[in-house]
């Protein structure tokens, strides 16, 4: 993550982009403004201007700082059963990871979030979100691809089954942030789940070609 | 709508909430201010000002405003097998009605991403968010019920179906309108369907205590 032994930030990009966290969940994109950034950076707002031309310049960076965050959180064992990887997926993708604790799971989804409702105004945006929704859809179409050949899953549609999981689980946790209601993410979990387990599992390997 | 027989709003508060959904199609919500709103308004800011006494009082009767114009677009026509109903409901959710063009369906969805963003921050949207779910929720459970009463449905938990629907299909909106690809609805709705089908509905009636 770049910090050194007690957690400071090597460098200074780090720390404005820490600082740009924590201004986002302090105040909100709408109010994200660069000094509402500065107030919470240990050095004046010229640094800022410095190292990022506009205001723009620094959500780009800001926007893969949260991404690579992201990715760094759902980074899933590469072990296991087809079946077992896809439910820790699953998991981490509605929960968070299981340990670990740079980033609280529900704070940055609700900073991504708010970064993604820029990307219709923003080409950059929408190029560095694909950019990410590709690789988790790649991991998930593996997963689904591995239990198909080695018999344990129906023959379906791998990118179908990708799509449904990542829609569900981006909508999931969306309703989670945004609602009254704190259970969305448990309920779709458990749906997922019974969906997994009656439809794309084989209970019986021996009723097909095999 | 509250419009006359040209089309045209009928009373201020109607052409205020249209000023504030142009203003927000054509700024986003991080650039909505009072200004820019009075900018697609025919009358002063001061008229702003004296139907709304802050943005944020605008603001809340603009998202009741956003989700009375969505409920109204997914008005679903109540006849029908429930897996008709079911199928109806899911592409009016995903792509819009079929007919009628008051709000564009994409357009509508970003603008409710918007919205919905500030919700985080901000009970009373989430309260408003809530009981525009609730209700949505309320549609497809009562689908799923009476599948099941019928025996046209295996007997599974409708909650837990709603959920994965509505959760899908609101991820699926907000991937469409904020990535670079263009299939990720077209993609959800083939897999949801194929999971109703496969899995939902009960292929063989006999097959169970019927």
């Amino acid at each position: 993550m770049g910090a050194n032994a007690d957690g400071e930030p090597v460098d200074t990009e780090e720390a404005i982009m820490q600082a740009t966290y924590r201004a986002l969940c302090k105040h909100g994109y709408a109010n994200l403004t660069m000094q509402a950034i500065a107030d919470e950076f240990d050095k004046t707002k010229g640094v800022l201007h410095y190292h990022y031309d506009t205001k723009e310049a620094l959500l780009v960076a800001f926007l893969e700082y949260l991404l690579s965050a992201f990715e760094q959180n759902i980074a899933v064992e590469g072990r296991g059963d087809p079946d077992e990887r896809l439910e820790a997926l699953i998991d981490t993708l509605l929960f968070g990871p299981p340990e670990r604790g740079t980033f609280d799971h529900w704070e940055l989804t609700t900073a991504m979030l708010e970064v993604r409702t820029e990307a219709p105004h923003n080409d950059e945006f929408r190029r560095q979100l694909s950019r990410n929704y590709e690789r988790v859809e790649a991991t998930v179409i593996a997963i689904v691809e591995d239990g198909i050949e080695r018999g344990v899953f129906r023959d379906v549609d791998p990118e179908q089954v990708a799509t449904l999981l990542l829609a569900s689980i981006n909508g999931s946790r969306i309703y989670q942030v945004t609602l009254e209601r704190d259970d969305v993410a448990e309920i779709t979990r458990a749906s997922l789940r019974a969906i997994l387990r009656e439809w794309l599992y084989r209970s019986d390997s021996t009723d097909d070609t095999h």
